[in-house]
């Protein structure tokens, strides 16, 4: 009965590639721990550029850095 | 000085379930815990159904089917 | 599906007591919310009280200052 | 590195405030600890007033009780 | 620059599937959503199974039954 | 009355180092967001290095190719 939760920065995950990464990583827990998928929970939480820093700065500044 | 986080679908629970929740949970750790309710926080977080996995698929797909 | 996470110090919570708490915070959610006790998770993390800090001060400090 | 959750009630945090406590907790965890802030997270959640609470009460009726 | 927290009961999962399921999950993120794993996190919580509840019991009472 | 979760691995970290950490974190809290300390948490996980994963491989994996 395994939690994951996998925090990204909002930035255009679309539908199908969340519903792609929460049967990977249940298939990945099945596979390799043999977890049960039933009671597996997958939790993506996805968060604006300001609220998550990364080297001291956020990443709306990285971002605006790199174009 | 418990910090307790419950994470549930956002599926319209009520500002008044909440307010209940977080009373009854700190009462619960009071209780059994002699925790002092003064110091213990109780966050919600609600997520979408797009972003919870349960069993490999989405709650937004399991919710769908059962319609 | 609710996911329950309640962090304390680990002060001598007994087995009972946890599984008084696990029970009681699964009810609550079906009472309040509605929700499935069968995939209602809630995981307790005990932390050291040198890793737990409240007003600036670890609680280990906290404890032997109130002796 | 390390990985920093900050979780704080919704209450205007400003853009650079957040920048400011991003890099301010990085530069605690290189000079207390040594750590390279090209690999430390920090992330900020902003949480409703009415999905927080302490006391056994959400922060929405502590600050009306303020006011 | 993901940050993946993966929490199980500790069950005896070794060293080599750690492993596994950390490359496995970096992998999927790549490509899926194209992150870098150089900066991709994922940390693996294991936790006594008196500490995890399912369906209002803890785990260890749940693996008794089952025996 | 933030919540703070500081995640490291284990590798030394003393009770003076976390202390700080705790006093450091509390007083940026109160210094820029105006946070009151006596209601500011500061926790600590440190996890194995075996639990702990970058660029896809564990950080005890890491560490030993430095060496």
């Amino acid at each position: 009965m395994p939690y994951v939760n996998i925090r990204i920065t909002r930035e255009g995950a679309t539908k199908e590639q969340k519903q792609e990464l929460i049967s990977g990583v249940t298939m990945l827990l099945r596979d390799i721990l043999g977890k049960n998928p039933a009671t597996t929970f997958v939790i993506i939480d996805e968060l604006d550029t300001d609220n998550w820093g990364i080297g001291g700065e956020t990443v709306t500044e990285l971002r605006k850095r790199k174009d």
